[in-house]
């Protein structure tokens, strides 16, 4: 089957990828975008459906792409190629590498996260900067975090940024969209502690134990935890800062605690607490 | 004495501005850019001497813009207003803040350095990203590093999204530019010991001693550490990860490994190793 080229930047489906960069026509068409070649690589491991994959053979920066959307096309993406200065006006990024995906959003609610006897999940609350937002996922990625759940998210999950600051980590990560309430009452009910970090906290978080079932909360980059979690926590922590007091940002305090947390638990990542 | 105001886009000390933001033309007029006001703040409070300050009142977000103005020419800047268009030319961020000056370079050797009895060091080696530096460089003021030495660098400390990204913490924390091999020799002279973090080691990070006399050396983003700090670093040790191969950059095992030694080193952080 002969692959189509679009070279117009008036075609429709050049069109409506610009579109797809902000959240009310994603959510209307319930999809998003997927740029890059790492990032689309995940998404099939991940046996994530991608519906579409534009290339433009110009950008490509090594030799695989080819064997990429030769794979792509065979789980069933729709493939079209376009012409240089097409493909630059709907690459998101700075500097395209050519490779440009679409995929359908999913929304998977609390009950339907699998999670093993002792289980470690990361709560962001808030969270503004999709940025951030990617760079935690990475964290909890590498952390070996069972869940990651986003209470009354600022920044939408599928958020190309999102995408690319978690360089395609998001397909990996089980990743949950709730409202704080329900997500405590959740956590209450499979009996899993908070640990919760706040400057105002007295105990230094690498000094209680983070072994157990856990949850490890953060706040937004702005406020901080909320009221309800500040209150709700069972557990509250800093992190002991020798410079500025705003050294460190919420994705640098995240991946401070999730690691500590990792070191406590140990090789397996689920001893059980004393 | 009247503040001097600028509107023409010709103007030389505008077009001046915007030729900063190359290293040629900062190292010939042995300058930097510092933009927006926390940066701008920090220099100030570290008596850095901010030769020129452009403001702009149309984008300012706060109302501390005239004090830290005040303050800066009371310290002997140039103070000069330019016009909002003016501004948003000269201005290197997306969402400028009105507040941009001028510090003059300053070249660190490492005999300046003044290091405590038991030292806390960085050596980061050839970091690629000015983004990955300044984060960097924030990492390692809150963990209370003594000196930062950055060896063949391949970023200019002093490009203007090192400034960004390390909020200013550049003003803060000792900063040394300087060949491995002579990095390596100072480090063996003053006894400090050195622990390399790379994939291939057998130890894990958190199983060393960190304590005592400490550099943790990080390599860059795309090659990792050099043949040359495997071959001489005194330990080379691993980060254990869950995830993705590539989940962690740089910057975050940086964070991670300066905790670890923080959270060992204890309060005071000069405990001496055993």
């Amino acid at each position: 089957m002969p692959i189509e080229k679009i070279s117009s930047l008036q075609n429709p489906r050049v069109k409506q990828l610009v579109k797809l960069r902000d959240r009310r026509p994603r959510d209307e068409a319930g999809v998003f975008l997927v740029e890059g070649y790492r990032e689309i690589r995940r998404a099939l491991e991940k046996n994530v459906l991608l519906t579409e994959l534009y290339f433009s053979p110009e950008w490509f920066l090594g030799e695989n792409e080819p064997a990429l959307i030769e794979q792509a096309r065979t789980a069933g993406a729709q493939v079209c190629e376009l012409a240089k200065e097409t493909f630059a006006k709907v690459a998101y990024r700075e500097r395209p590498d050519g490779l440009l995906a679409v995929a359908p959003q999913w929304k998977r609610a609390l009950a339907d996260l699998a999670l093993p006897a002792v289980p470690f999940v990361l709560v962001v609350e808030a969270i503004e900067k999709p940025g951030n937002l990617g760079t935690i996922l990475r964290s909890a990625d590498a952390a070996g975090c069972d869940a990651v759940i986003v209470c009354d998210p600022v920044t939408d999950i599928f958020n190309p940024n999102v995408v690319r600051a978690s360089t395609g980590v998001l397909f990996s990560v089980p990743l949950v969209v709730e409202e704080s309430a329900r997500v405590l009452a959740w956590l209450r009910e499979k009996k899993i502690r908070t640990v919760a970090t706040t400057p105002a906290a007295e105990q230094v978080y690498s000094e209680v134990d983070l072994r157990g079932a856990l949850a490890v909360v953060m706040g937004s980059e702005q406020y901080g935890l909320s009221e309800f979690w500040l209150k709700n926590a069972d557990l509250p922590v800093r992190i002991p800062m020798a410079g500025q007091a705003d050294s460190l940002n919420v994705a640098m305090a995240t991946i401070i605690t999730l690691f500590e947390a990792v070191r406590q638990r140990g090789p397996n990542g689920t001893r059980s607490g004393t």
